[in-house]
C-alpha cells in the first residue's frame, strides 16, 4: 500500500524567491529527506561551499557530464549551467530515502517528465515588487542580471499550473510550514 | 488558480480508531475550517452535548430528513443512524470556509460519490489489539456491541484503497500532524 522506494520532492521557483532559505529550514525539521547538491557552473558566493552547496564545476566538466548522461535534470540560466547528478538521488531513493532538489524552472519541468512521481512544489514571491527588492538586496549580482533574473521570473511565473504545489512566501515561517506540511501529507497518501 | 470555495474533508476510519480526539485537535489548531455537526438516533454519551457533538434525533425524525434529501451522506452503524445535514456544510463552503466531516467508512464512501472534490482520510488504528483495547476501554457500551465493531473495523480495513490518505493513530501527535499537514497541503495543491 505504502511505497517502500523513496520519493522526490522538487522545490522550483524564480531566482531570488527564498528557495534555500526554506530548504535549509525543512532539512533540518523532517527525518528522511536528503538533499540533492546540485553541479552548477556559476561563480561560488559567499559562504557556499563546495560539496555542500553545489558541486562547482568549469563548463567543461559540466559538458562532460551531460554527454555521459549524469544528470537527471540540467538548465542553463542566466549564463550558468546547472544539475542534478542521479548518482546521488538513485542512492537515497532505493533505501527508502526521500530526497529534495531544489533546482530552477526549467529544470523542474524536466524533472516532471523524467520521474513522473515526483512531487513539484512552486514557490512563487507575494509580488514582483517583493522579489525585485530581495534580488537587488542580495547584492551578488550586477543589475543587469538581476534584469535577466526578474524577467525570466515574470515568465515562469505564467507556467505555475504544470506544478502540484503553490507556495506562497509571504511570511517565512508560514511558507516553511507549508513545505513540510506537503511533504508529510505527501508521505500519507494513498496509492 | 486557486478555488475561491471552500473544501472538504473527511476523517473517516473504524469505530473507536480515535477520530474524535484528532478532530478537536485539528479544530484548534488549524484556522478557517468547521465541524459539520452530524445528526443520530444513537443514545447520548456521557459529556455529549445537543449541537455540539451531534443533533440527537428519534428514528422517525431521521427517517424525515432522509425522504426530504437533507443529509449529504447517512449511513447505519452498530444499529444506529448518523447523517450529515447538507444545510450547513453548504453554507460554509459557499463563504470559502472548509468543513470538516469526522463519519464512519460507510457514509465517507457516499462522500466520495457525491462530493468529488472532498479529499478523503482514512484513519486506522496501529493494530487491532490497540482497538479493541481501546474500545473496552472506553466503556460505553456493552461487549456484544464492541464485539460488531471490531468485525466491522476488519472488512472497513480492506477498503483502505478507496481514499486518499492514510493516517495511522499510533503516536496521537504524529496522527495530529499529519492529518493537519494533509489539510495544509491540500490548500496548496494546484488545480
Amino acid at each position: 500500500m505504502i511505497n517502500a522506494k523513496g520519493k522526490v520532492f522538487v522545490l522550483t521557483g524564480p531566482s531570488g524567491v527564498g528557495k534555500g532559505t526554506i530548504v535549509s529550514e525543512v532539512l533540518k525539521k523532517v527525518d528522511n529527506i536528503y538533499l540533492s547538491i546540485s553541479a552548477t557552473t556559476r561563480q561560488k558566493r559567499e559562504g557556499e561551499n563546495e560539496g555542500v552547496h553545489y558541486f562547482f564545476k568549469t563548463k567543461e566538466e559540466f559538458n562532460r557530464m551531460i554527454k555521459s548522461d549524469e544528470f537527471l535534470e540540467h538548465a542553463e540560466f542566466a549564463g550558468d549551467s546547472y544539475g542534478s547528478p542521479k548518482f546521488s538521488i538513485n542512492n537515497y531513493l532505493s533505501c527508502g530515502k526521500d530526497v529534495l532538489l531544489e533546482i530552477e524552472v526549467q529544470g523542474a519541468k524536466q524533472v516532471k517528465e523524467k520521474c513522473t512521481d515526483a512531487i513539484l512544489i512552486f514557490l512563487a514571491p507575494p509580488s514582483f515588487e517583493a522579489l525585485e527588492e530581495r534580488l537587488i538586496k542580495r547584492n551578488t549580482e550586477s543589475i543587469d542580471k538581476v534584469k535577466v533574473r526578474l524577467k525570466k521570473a515574470k515568465e515562469e511565473m505564467q507556467e505555475v499550473n504544470l506544478f502540484h504545489y503553490l507556495v506562497i512566501n509571504d511570511n517565512l515561517n508560514e511558507a516553511i510550514d507549508n513545505v513540510i506540511s506537503i511533504i508529510k501529507a505527501e508521505r500519507c497518501k494513498i496509492k
